[in-house]
């Protein structure tokens, strides 16, 4: 199958590997020069976006839903070239709306859109275990029964694009919440006098456990402030779950307090760090 | 060795019974006509508080820091007729202020100050499996070394009293704000159209993950408010962490918003139910 695709960072990247070893003719769009990025060397590249016109399946996997919406619906889109019965696919985290608007815009043209969210890391996605959300058309999404296991796993099928969107944006949400709230209880753990290694073992044994506890939390004892998921995209995240609330009408007062955390952080000047730098501004 | 034990509710009723069952002469200050706990049936009880004067060692495992005061250092406490080198152990989930109060109370009459907090449920507290977090002399606690293994384990000495209250009342104040979020991303995926039991599942599979999310996940998409641990004692904790925190001059906001939600919930006609129906406030 042609496959194009546009964003192949630390989460399209590994997948647009996964395709082209499984011996798919993939197609990278790269917008700057990069070198060649590891996982998808037998891939072919192109600066122009025209290039990936003819593929049957077009990916997007980018950082905002503005690069996803100017690479695909803006004035030099792809999608006006693309021909009528191919499919398109965002894997970026994105709000409904913007999903919803992605998906009008394809049908218009008789292309077929699905959302499709990914649930963990990139080491997932290098290994094919990459868990996939996935909402729209179900005829479209079966379609491509062959082509999901190589993509990652496991794959679910969840309806509509809102729902794609929603698991993503909501587990972010969560996973970045409860990183919150373990930084203002940690630091007042450190105020009560406990040393920080034995503060986390401790509360391992409790009903304060969490996967944010597990991972991050040896690398605060640390100090190790090196970015695995950037302070700015947690905040991306957060911001667009917020909105998602908000466009539905619904009131969560503490993802905001959360979210004003991060927008604190990012503002004194910790966007680049791992997500667990907004520590640094709870006093 | 004689023990006296005030408080033999969830928590303090297990832990007498298993003094009991080891061997120990354990008197049981019973403050209402409650029925014999089938937790420590071997005990003695007695309705009047000055019988347990002449013990070696005392425990209270109370529900609030006021509940504490009055029958220890209140105008007919318990501790005025101790005998000097005595212990005195609270095992309630207090504030800081208050524990320091009672050790220097008890000192004032050469009489020992422990403050031991608990870090799991009732079932653990039953097979001698508490985690125990203990503040206060460490040659008193190394005294008695020999009975910390009946009452739990595994058995943490932490230094200072302000250290046991503090992960205590931190770890019970994560865990509820975990609960609180888990909530609002719970109510957000509902709105999405996402089946809780499945929204569930595919959250367990993400950095949201959490021992809240493990436990009363099932409970929320069951729609079962039955309280394992009440919503108005969640409250209390989570009041008790935030008033510790500025009492050190700290700024946690998304604590302070938990603990606003929880307010609001108990004030809505929730505080009997689980924990979990502060998820009945998000709308």
């Amino acid at each position: 199958m042609r496959i194009g695709c546009i964003g192949t960072g630390k989460m399209g990247g590994p997948i647009a590997g996964n395709l082209a070893r499984a011996g798919h003719d993939v197609i990278i769009f790269q917008r700057r020069d990069h070198s060649t990025p590891p996982a998808a060397p037998s891939a072919s590249r192109t600066r122009n976006l025209r290039d990936l016109a003819p593929c049957e399946v077009v990916l997007t996997c980018l950082p905002l839903p503005r690069d996803v919406e100017t690479v695909m619906t803006g004035p030099k889109g792809l999608l006006a070239s693309m021909a009528p019965g191919s499919i398109y696919i965002d894997m970026s985290t994105i709000d409904p709306g913007t999903s919803h608007r992605l998906e009008a815009a394809a049908l218009r043209q008789e292309i077929e859109f699905l959302q499709c969210t990914l649930g963990k890391t990139p080491d997932h996605a290098a290994k094919a275990q990459e868990p996939m959300f996935i909402g729209g058309s179900k005829a479209c999404f079966e379609r491509l029964a062959a082509l999901w296991p190589v993509m990652g796993s496991p794959v679910h099928y969840l309806g509509t694009v809102d729902a794609a969107c929603a698991i993503k944006l909501v587990s972010n949400m969560i996973g970045m919440a409860n990183l919150v709230v373990l930084c203002e209880g940690l630091q007042v753990l450190h105020k009560a006098g406990l040393d920080m290694e034995k503060a986390i073992e401790l509360l391992q044994d409790t009903g304060a456990r969490s996967f944010q506890l597990d991972v991050r939390g040896p690398w605060i004892a640390a100090e190790d402030d090196r970015s695995r998921f950037g302070l700015d995209l947690a905040l991306k995240d957060v911001r667009l779950g917020c909105e998602m609330a908000d466009s539905w009408s619904m009131d969560i007062p503490t993802m905001k307090t959360v979210l004003n955390m991060f927008q604190e952080a990012s503002a004194a000047g910790h966007g680049d760090k791992d997500c667990c730098g907004v520590r640094h501004i709870i006093t």
